[in-house]
């Protein structure tokens, strides 16, 4: 089986990298998405529509950008992986799950017990739970793989 | 115009009694709704089922019992108000929002200014964001009463 | 808030009763629907219609005029409960479990602890697992008077 | 034409192999997919996730990464083919063709005639009801290939 | 049980009238709804926007405003009656039949067994195949009435 | 027949007060529904929600204020009668039935002929083209009156 | 622009392969497909699964035989041509216009001058009504081919 | 990333060339899709299916064989690109806007700031407002390319 993996959330630790180093090792069939992760870049993804004096619109903008690669990608997978992280707000990751259930995209959450209660809404949707980079590589190397 | 709102988010503070009562003040033609809002309720909605030694699975079972008023009361509104407070990382509420942007269900934000940016995505799907219930009560007024 | 419940499978046991009586006595604001339960009338749903040796198509014949009745029960509930009893196959309750999880209609098994295993991927995409009518009556008056 | 077709149902005689291998040699452009048919392997799907103690959240676990898979499966066919054997309850055979039902995918059901009334729901909503490995090749030859 | 039923096609025998007037008899709780039966009313359905010189364009101008009926009570109707007379080509009526088909919307065909080979790929689709206006009044009261 | 019909489009004639009068004169069952036509409150529509000293971001505001509206009424309308002046662009009026035009919600122009060629595409997709308020009146008539 | 064209109606005169030919002939980017052509072929696709004695049922097991192709076809299919001879009742290929309006699939009816009144709703719904296959090549290499 | 851009709208200056250029120069993976850019063979895209006296349905027909392809090129899309320019009415181009806003495709309009307030509802439902070729062409390889 051959899966689209969109990876939703936290970008400052290197989870994505485990995950799609780790899945290449094992040639696995899968291809990875992604929003941009380049924070900076990020925030100025609709600079270049024109300067804003006001905070808002400039997120807002940049916002709006980003949401054409990050809709396609998540319309385009076949299961995503959202990783909360123990910092940071994160609302778009859970933005990510919600419109992830809504669609009927199947997801796996990626984080740590102490997050488990304030997830519970999030994990409760989500078809797995992992704890870590490499539980989200034996999964898929199990969809992938397993007879 | 008849409305059917679904208020989301933050229950440390009286936002959705002001909206309620404000439009009932006003006399306007809406109906609302909303997860349970009692906290110790809510954590316990599936204790009734059987209970657990592991708190993963005691939240799981609520959030999936909790999940079929929320997944109602969104698919059958025709608006959302979705309010962030300053506390708490309030992912269901913007899990909710994910789950109005990919259904099309139009939603306003509520939120202090100091959350714009960690908000931004959430922001960028919206119809509108709000800073009080009263804008928000304004804007229910204009949309089912104006000429 | 207001429920359309459909109730599906095992029909040799009171279990319906009990759920009706159950929310009635409490005064819930819920709307009950079935497939027909009366099983000579079920089997002989296509009598009518012309006589058949074969009796496949005597089946396959009383089938898609019940079908009418099952999908537009589905299609029109708010929620689902699954009864899966200890005798027979009772191959269209999963069935319509299936039919649920596709449409996103969320369900509500309830089985002995005994058909777990053989239920696991049924009750997989189920809100919530219970034993007991009395059970289901909890969750049913939760969702639909706590505040 | 050029087939998917999803084999879904009873994992203990070689059914899989004999349309898969027969369509082979027919050179029929067909591509199968499957369930991971595994058994040990499939209730273990899970665990690399956690342990359990309570049986119910092993299978669990388990049955929602199987969903993965399952799902993507059924989305992605052109074609099911749903079998039932004479044992066990193969209640996610039922409930792969409710989903199938629901979604509009045709499928196909293989079983014996004893099963017949057994499965009256399930084959009402099928496009053919197959007894054997031989006659689900002969229709997917002359789906794919006749002029 | 409550139904919302179209009735398509033939306008030259009394069948609508029989099935509307037994079904009032028995109390039974349908709605019916149908396109116009006035036959030249409905050829004239859009004269007012114009005369036309050429037939062709008198013709789509009152098929289109015609459609807006009909595509109104197929997309609201629970369920179809499509009947099929011995005379004229009655296309329309085979083409509601696919429109229902493609919608998931359930009909029955009333045609005599003269016309069953002609009408396989319509019967083939059909929830039920009735021979009298007598045999789709007893359907409509068992799927409304049958306990 | 009961309809809901949306009115979109022109602000600078009353050609909705003679369509909603004529229908109420003729005592049909008809719901209309409209965007705010009071120029300058729709343009104000965001006003409340904060100043903005960039006009672009006044309009956006309003405009996705009086969105919600308008979604609302065109996802629950029947019916929309689309009004194209001699004046202004009325690019919203074209926005309305492409929207229409992808849900399949049917609709009807109304304009002259002077703008027949610049409205091709618009009026290709459009159930009927109207020149006056009397020959909407006239089909609203047919459509939920004519036997 | 690439196209998947699928071919319906009437199969006693040779329609099918002069569209073919003459796309081939234009080197259009165009791949066709069709129901099964054969007419005994057709009749007898079901008849692998088992004898019937009663004409309804052997026509209905290879109706629904072949409905899994007409339905893969259609569903896969950017444009339809649908052909009525003069001949026979050829309700399928009104139905399968039906089908195509339901779904959104564009169609083109190719059929005489003198089936114009009876076919007025299915021409009512169709983008081009063509009296010739020179005619539908021609549609077909402009819209693949012009800049 | 990939992507699928559909270009629609004025066809008076050579912003269609700009953009394709300019993507093609950067070595961008994007595939561009557009309506009949020939002003007079859009025109005359009917002609060929018979002579109209009346220039309406001269229109009509022409306008109809466009909508095949306009309606492939929108549903095929990742990402439309709509121009609106100082002359003409162009609301073909506001009536494509529409139908991506309803399907969820994303679109960037792209117009002079004189052009603001009229095309306010086209531009609340946009992901950006650009005034040039180079800013759709920055943003293009902002979401195939950036990390």
């Amino acid at each position: 089986m051959k899966l689209k993996v969109y990876l939703s959330g936290e970008i400052h630790s290197n989870w994505r990298t485990q995950i799609i180093e780790g899945c290449k090792n094992l040639g696995l069939d899968i291809t990875f998405s992604s929003a941009v992760t380049d924070h900076d870049a990020s925030d100025a993804a609709g600079d270049g529509l024109g300067e804003e004096s006001n905070s808002f619109w400039r997120d807002h903008k940049s916002a709006k950008v980003n949401a054409v690669r990050i809709k396609y990608s998540i319309e385009n997978c076949d299961l995503a992986i959202i990783r909360f992280g123990e910092k940071y707000k994160q609302w778009n990751a859970a933005f990510d799950a919600g419109y992830c259930a809504a669609l009927g995209k199947p997801y796996i959450t990626l984080h740590d017990e102490s997050l488990v209660h304030a997830l519970k809404e999030v994990d409760g949707s989500a078809q797995a739970w992992a704890q870590s980079p490499t539980q989200v590589i034996d999964i898929l190397k199990y969809l992938t793989t397993q007879a």
